[in-house]
């Protein structure tokens, strides 16, 4: 017989998880809505072609590919790739859709768009500890707005929903992509370097200024701009000043566009805890698509991100064929889900009703329709051999009191479930 | 440049649908949770084989194909079956994935198992109004229980959704695949001719009894038996009881096994609202794995059904090796949609503040976060040219109130969105 395991890479979510998963969305959720973002949906298939234009980066490889119907035989033999034989694929991010679902609906929109999507995504990755091939992602966006106040209305938002999680320790990084790229100008690291070194620079948290120095050299890097980006990452200090003109100021080389270093302060002025925001200017990621603003989400915890983001204002002209400002923000949902803690109390009164088998039914629905009406969750129990054992399933599943019902019987004597004796 | 439509048959939905879709989904979930059941997730992809195993009935036809990962041209021209080059499907349905999910974590599940799954589904059909490619099913089964409360349960929080919904005027019709299996054979249908004439006798609605008897006829059935099913037809009269053994008894022909009758009597008896329950005889559903009680809901409004479900004990043993009694009920969801009322004002306090474009970001967001720290829901909106059409759009999305910032307030005076004027 074949395994009734689920498919490799993917996960079966069993009512106690489940119901975990959908209140930390819905907390989640409703703090996004509170700061005037709407939901919206797409469906989870894209077209292939759309998949694979180049906006997804690296995940385009990872694309789930969805066969054409009706393929014959003829059509198969005739196939040279998998792209003929394919018109769908399932979405490897949410970014991709949304800039799509934005050029088609436009003109129903407003003018500044605050999307929530909350939904799965697939990645055909090889299956590791803690990556998954379908799993939640949950973004926010905000289209059509070209100002500093974008980002700070999305950073406002995720402080206030990682904060109602319970995850008060967060510090988001910022960075500016064209911070980053004057940067490497002013070092002296020619156009066509950037690319690569960026990839190097981004590993500077775990082999210091020396290896990505020695990294950049060996790579080819111009020894004068590699010299040069030494120096000045050795003479950096701890920032003293809290997020702000000062602190960029003094972790910047001279040279970089007023206009550049004006948003970023703008950012921190609006955002009202200022406290959780430290700039990095040796911050990446990874997207290709970025052309500002990037941050990065890190709680004292655990040693990767919980989340991050950035401007993409480049994205949706591929789409419109005309520029539209949008940026965007990810909590990285798998992985702050351990670090959550819920209160398992929340919701109505939650009874199991353990009944003798001979009750009659049209008795044991009476009592049950009655407690349900009466507000309360309620779950039938056919009295088992292991009673406690059944009892302490229920109470993982959220239910905290219990009655038993033999026949005949009139009033129910409801007893917490946390002491199982009757 | 390529369509930004979403692909063929499917949809986006923008904020105001998709939150109306959210709230009746809460609606239901939340009743059935009160009923006792536990909503789980499994992934939306299974094996190719089991999503081809039989069990699927004609809707196996309809499941999207992913291919293989990593498919080399050689593999790509020795396929000679789409199936070659496929090892995962979009689920069709949500009771296969169940009886997988069950086999998988028996030992985990509760004896009695209540299941809530509302997830979406995919089918390759043919695009046409009202049916789409991917679409939202609203399910509930209880595995492990083979008497009629189980079927009594299902239908009890069944008739408690419909009528949080607004939808108190359905009634449940019932029968039992037992009882059409024991008709046709009381009037002479031999065993092979059965399902065949059950393809037919479904049609009893709209071609009338003798409709059905020329179509039977003509597709070669004895014609004793389908005389005798003609006389029985032509006898039957509109039950005057309610849902019960009278009611029943009266419309069934001698010769049906007691047992099934007293099965269907039991679930009238345990279901607290048998005035919404009605006994059809000719009741047949299309899934070939019904083994059992089938059901179907109608609404005098709509002349399609709005849900239904039914028995299938045979099939969690395809995968356990070892039979399981299961019995389910699916609202359709894309179908009871526009027949729902919801109260708009749900939700707490909605604010649009519309700002002049000269107000500090940092100020305006003061504004905001004040009154999302008092609990209500916020969108900014910088004075548009068309302000009543952003309001209007914005009483769409849910939003109830308004209030202009200038540069420099310091108080806000909130109007109701009813009234755009300043």
């Amino acid at each position: 017989m074949a395994t009734v395991n689920p498919p490799r890479g993917m996960r079966d979510f069993l009512p106690a998880e489940k119901r975990r998963r959908e209140q930390v969305l819905a907390m989640i959720r409703d703090r996004y809505e509170a700061h005037g973002f709407d939901e919206i949906e797409t469906p989870v298939m894209e077209d292939y072609a759309r998949l694979h234009g180049g906006l997804g980066g690296d995940n385009e490889k990872l694309a789930f590919t969805v066969m054409k119907r009706a393929l014959t035989t003829e059509k198969l033999r005739s196939a040279a790739d998998p792209a003929d034989l394919a018109d769908l694929g399932l979405r490897f991010d949410l970014t991709v859709p949304l800039s799509r679902f934005y050029a088609s609906h436009r003109g129903d929109l407003p003018g500044v768009f605050r999307a929530i999507q909350i939904a799965p995504v697939w990645r055909a990755e090889r299956p590791q500890k803690g990556r998954y091939r379908q799993f939640v992602q949950c973004d926010i966006d905000i289209i059509g707005d070209a100002t500093p106040r974008a980002e700070a209305e999305l950073l406002a938002a995720s402080l206030d929903a990682f904060s109602t999680l319970g995850l008060r320790d967060v510090t988001i990084r910022i960075n500016d992509r064209r911070a980053l790229d004057a940067m490497l100008d002013v070092f002296g690291f020619p156009v066509t370097d950037r690319p690569g070194a960026l990839i190097t620079i981004d590993k500077l948290d775990k082999i210091g200024p020396s290896g990505v120095a020695a990294e950049l050299r060996e790579r080819g890097s111009a020894d004068e701009a590699v010299t040069a980006l030494e120096e000045f990452l050795d003479g950096l200090a701890e920032p003293t000043e809290p997020y702000g003109a000062a602190q960029i100021r003094a972790l910047l080389p001279q040279g970089i566009p007023e206009d550049v270093v004006d948003h970023l302060v703008g950012i921190g002025e609006a955002v009202g805890g200022p406290a959780a925001l430290r700039f990095d200017p040796f911050l990446v990621r990874g997207m290709g698509y970025y052309t500002g603003t990037i941050f990065e989400v890190e709680h004292p915890e655990v040693s990767y991100s919980l989340g991050g983001g950035g401007r993409y204002d480049g994205m949706i002209g591929r789409f419109l064929g005309q520029d539209v400002p949008a940026v965007g923000f990810s909590i990285g949902f798998e992985r702050i889900l351990d670090l959550v803690e819920l209160d398992p109390a929340v919701g109505s009164e939650a009874v199991v009703l353990v009944h003798d088998k001979d009750v009659p039914v049209a008795e044991l629905l009476a009592h049950k329709e009655a407690l349900v009406a009466s507000g309360a969750r309620v779950r039938l129990e056919q009295r088992p051999r292991n009673l406690k054992g059944a009892l302490e399933r229920a109470a993982a599943d959220g239910y905290t009191v219990f009655a038993t019902v033999a026949r005949g019987q009139d009033e129910l004597e409801l007893k917490p479930l946390a002491e199982p004796s009757e």
